[in-house]
């Protein structure tokens, strides 16, 4: 593939990508110049030799996948999505960084076509990327057959001195590393400046050898030198084992008179005068957005990609022709469809059966295998406490690339930016497990995927002071209230074994988000629904149902009080609702999975639910109480949590922290009380 | 320091230490007995041979730190504790994991004696102990003069597979050879085992290799033979320039008949009959909590510790008599006291001046370095934009041990462990700044630093959609709202300069616990505080004052509604209150610069500025809209996000996406409608 012919032409190609770069960033006076000035080089080999996209169709499953983890690059990305024919005309160039522009600030999956992975924040690209090729690869050896190689591509991405400081990467790579992904290369920008100046302040570590530690295969390159670059990706592409690290020496602002190989390349515009020397020196002429004919021509790919798509498309033919099951199974899976009939898999529990909703999640895990095929997930060491495992899978390997259960490590936000890299590829249905508390560790990528509208599951158990000995350090409290803050995250906390196979469901059903699913440590009985409205499965859609209306179930009389529960507080209402029947006082008690869901409804169901009139509330959470004010209303009391726990059996903990049912009750008077006093308590 | 006479007696004493390690464990029916059985011989040469400690002094500054950054085996702690003098009697060894005993399940500072820092989180001890060894050269650098070696210790860690796992860690290791830490000693507890099982299912890095690239000292050590663990310890102490890592082999779970290697020695009991087993094995009699007195006496720690820790008082004392001043400052650092009228260095800000408050904060921190001599402090690779530079001061490093000004790379998590583990050893004032939206990558160490109530300051700049052009990555907008459920994390979002240098004096004033400064990018003007009530020093430590009370301001007449702001959200309230002054609606603007401590006021001081009886009301803030319904109350609004923000100018993103002044003043009539149709809004 090497095409060594056009090196002026590639030269000019390279410089024009600077040039525009250069130009986008002082027209939106904002951005980063320096990073593309440097890298573009090794991008253009990459893309012009290396990469087989089409792009004119960006969804081509079987493209080679390539991230920008520097995501404040990003005009080197848009540069190459309008050179080779994307659709991103220039007007969107000349718009760069500009209000509903197709070339925001940093690059957004799903808004820019050909832009695989929203990054930025550093280190998540890069576990997209081993995310990616662990899909690649999973698929692989899941789908391909001798003589049909329909899946057969490789993930590209570019990384910063910035993107290997940061710890997520750190994990990403030992784990790429550990399972052998062969087919990820990733070309390290090393330019030695960040933001601060010269790396030497903060950043002297061998990250050749760091690398090695992690098993890959390391080699270097010069990134101003484009047969050296091309040599180092061959080098990758035949090396089948051990993902490739590049090396590859640039200058930050490359061509810039008195910027390059500063840190005042980094960050802001070069500045008129600056950016008019550079460009001369780049052989550009003075002029913006300046792209000659004859680079528009080497570089497009519209025609070269397309021919490989049709053939990748006659090929997965013949495969269909052959493998009709399998065809039809890896074209649902690439379009995100769950097998026909999927939920008849769910799994029923017996009421009165007492299981922790983890161990309901595991359930659900083992009913579902068989039939979601490419449900695929795993643990961060915690693959026994989470009930994480899918039964009868090997555990991932370079000796087992198609098996479903994986061994993520002690690695959780590794895991959620590699969970984040499977859902971007495609053709995978992935979930994680840790602890709920560690979701804290795994945050930034968790917002990824809720930004990015990925169908990742979370499986966060261990979601209480409940969880007892371990103490405040494993002890959640504010966890689940601020993963609720998260922008279309949605989280759901099921009270019991029926309520975690819908959660299941809603978590499997869900394309455009992620969901978090936060379950017990503690056995929970399977609860009587005889009395519930609506039904289970349309209860927990909606977010919230009337679990029992107490003494007066069945009659239309008014109720005094509603007690709303989450997860294992439920029990607890219907303890406290047990404890108010005994003295006359009807209680209705909720059980509210989903906040998100529920606050959703539209308000008809809001008010069969929560009627406005009903202002004696108790809301009962073992988390922080923050948050809940609006649904426990102006009479209302939230029965929550303002400090840390503590080490203790959990039932101990659960009692002395203020969870009992006598204490729900007592605030229900209390609720009451105010409700009265303020004469609304009366209105039904 | 070598003590080989003993041999058997370590022998026995180390047995006794894994005996109480089981025996805990088994009568707590939870816990981790494998680890404490594996890592007690390194950890008993290193308590006897090489740690500095007084039991009877747990605070003298000059002790040697240990971390148990495997925080699981806290039974291994314990042990120590209790054998070696400690206030930790038996009866807390048998009441292990049990509702307020002295020994919970991990872990945890400030509870018991001699506990370091809290761990079980993995990676973040490791990370404390970067930052101890830190404070402990910079004070070494800072206040020892020749012939005074007054700070002259080490840390020392034991961490563990899942600790080696951990991006944190990654990002710590890095930074700590780096900067050339040789006084840290870390002891690589590497049995080979985590949760899951064999570390081979997800672990297989060639550790050692890994931290020669970051320039570590790097041996290994026999884990099951004393002689090569003190020489290891040794070697390590003679490594002046490097910090070590000391690979120790170990097996977990040492002793146990069948579960010995095996990850169910890992994180339950080993039952009764493989405990009196294992027991056995190790020649321990069948007697639960077994110490002979002979262990006792060897352990003891009292006189030996008592006797160095009054040596160095002498030493001390001597330098207090040659260099009284840094002697008195030392002393007050190491007691966590600033300067007498450091206060009065605080900046004042001429009203009407526009500067963004990271600007305002930068020059408060410039103002106070000269006084406030121990702020020690920097950013992870934006010292520039987050204004977090100690001017004048060189970049910390091997050259500079004692500058004040820290350069952590792109390593926010890596930052929050560090700035534990310096304020955990006292001495210094840390503070680290980031964008707030990277707060997220270090929320687990923020969280530890809540949980043990340490004095750290956040300096989380860019704190909302006003960012601008680097777009939702980077556009905070769930952070604020999550950062305040953090328990006993205090959040202060000032509105102009004045507001932040008070947010500075409450954050350095604060002992117990830690505070998150959350500032603009953006520039805001001075306010004028004519109309304040009460003052701005007073109200900004109340979390909320009166900053204006519309058209008829002075005269006590009722107002119509109360639109409460923070931060630059503040700006748009005022601007409401004009518009809807030109309407003779009379509005009170409230600056709630810190909602926690508004909560926390005493009930008189809240409803003198919110009055209940005043129900129409707007809150405004560029974050997440949930938390606030408490303050807005049942007929308010809240004018927040619920989605990600969007690329483009900061003006033009706060204007599309409703942060408007109309759009608030079309808000607080909304709000007045519907507390005037309710009867509520005329109460006044």
């Amino acid at each position: 593939m090497a095409n060594e012919a056009g090196s002026a032409l590639d030269q000019l190609s390279i410089n024009v990508i600077r040039g525009l770069a250069v130009d986008a960033v002082e027209t939106a006076k904002s951005g980063h110049p320096g990073m593309p000035m440097g890298a573009a080089p090794m991008a253009h080999v990459l893309w012009t030799r290396f990469l087989r996209f089409d792009p004119r169709d960006p969804h081509w499953p079987d493209r080679d996948r390539f991230v920008l983890s520097a995501g404040h690059g990003s005009m080197l990305l848009y540069a190459l999505l309008h050179l080779t024919g994307y659709e991103l005309p220039m007007e969107e160039l000349r718009a760069f960084r500009q209000w509903d522009s197709r070339t925001p600030g940093h690059p957004e999956h799903g808004w820019t076509p050909g832009v695989e992975t929203t990054t930025g924040p550093l280190g998540q690209g890069f576990g997209n990327a081993v995310g990616m090729a662990l899909a690649e690869r999973w698929l692989a050896a899941t789908y391909n057959r001798p003589g049909h190689e329909i899946v057969d591509h490789r993930t590209y991405a570019i990384a910063s001195d910035g993107d290997l400081m940061e710890g997520v990467q750190s994990e990403a790579a030992s784990l790429a590393g550990h399972l052998g992904l062969g087919r990820l290369t990733v070309l390290y920008d090393a330019n030695r400046i960040s933001i601060d100046g010269s790396t030497d302040l903060a950043y002297t570590e061998d990250a050749a050898l760091r690398f090695q530690a992690y098993g890959w295969h390391v080699t270097d390159a010069d990134g101003n030198d484009t047969a050296s670059i091309a040599a180092a990706l061959e080098a990758a592409r035949q090396e089948a084992d051990r993902p490739s690290l590049i090396v590859t020496r640039t200058n930050i602002g490359y061509g810039a008179p008195t910027k390059q190989d500063t840190a005042d390349a980094h960050g802001a515009p070069l500045g008129a005068e600056e950016a008019a020397q550079a460009k001369d020196r780049l052989g550009l002429p003075d002029e913006m957005f300046w792209v000659p004919p004859e680079v528009r021509a080497h570089m497009s790919r519209v025609a070269s990609g397309g021919a490989a798509r049709a053939a990748w498309q006659a090929r997965f033919d013949a495969y269909r022709a052959e493998h009709p099951e399998l065809a039809a199974s890896f074209e649902a899976g690439a379009r995100g469809e769950l097998p026909e009939g999927w939920q008849r898999a769910l799994p029923a529990f017996e009421t009165g059966r007492k299981m922790a909703t983890r161990e309901a999640s595991g359930a659900v895990i083992s009913a579902l295998a068989p039939v979601v095929t490419h449900l695929v997930g795993g643990s961060a060491d915690l693959m026994e406490s989470n009930n994480a495992a899918i039964p009868g899978e090997p555990a991932l390997s370079r000796e087992h690339p198609g098996a479903r259960k994986i061994h993520f490590g002690v690695r959780e936000h590794g895991m959620g930016a590699i969970l984040n890299g499977m859902a971007l590829h495609g053709g995978v249905q992935p979930f994680g497990a840790t602890f709920l508390i560690f979701s804290d560790y795994m945050r930034p990528a968790i917002r990824l995927a809720a930004l990015m509208e990925l169908p990742v599951t979370y499986v966060f158990t261990h979601d209480s002071i409940g969880l007892g000995e371990d103490g405040p350090t494993h002890q959640p409290v504010e966890q689940l209230m601020s993963l609720r803050l998260i922008p279309n995250l949605r989280v759901l906390r099921p009270a019991d074994a029926t309520e975690t196979a819908e959660a299941w469901r809603i978590a499997l059903e869900r394309r455009d988000g992620p969901t978090a699913l936060a379950l017990t440590r503690q056995k929970l009985p399977v609860l009587d629904r005889s009395t519930a409205t609506p039904s289970v499965a349309e209860g927990v859609a909606r977010g919230a149902y009337v679990l029992s209306d107490g003494i007066a179930d069945g009659v239309d009389g008014p109720r005094a009080v509603i007690l709303i529960g989450t997860g294992s507080e439920v029990h607890l209402c219907l303890a406290a609702q047990a404890l108010l029947d005994g003295e006359g006082i009807a209680a209705r008690v909720v059980s509210m999975p989903s906040l998100e869901l529920f606050e959703a409804q539209p308000s008809p169901y809001r008010e069969s639910i929560l009627p406005s009139t009903l202002t004696a509330r108790v809301v009962v959470e073992a988390g922080a109480r923050r948050g809940w004010q609006g649904v426990a209303g102006p009479h209302g009391e939230v029965l929550g949590l303002d400090r840390f726990g503590a080490s203790a059996p959990g039932d101990r903990v659960m009692r002395e922290l203020g969870f009992t049912a006598e204490l729900v009750a007592a605030r229900a008077r209390a609720s009451i009380a105010r409700a009265t006093l303020a004469g609304a308590g009366s209105l039904t």
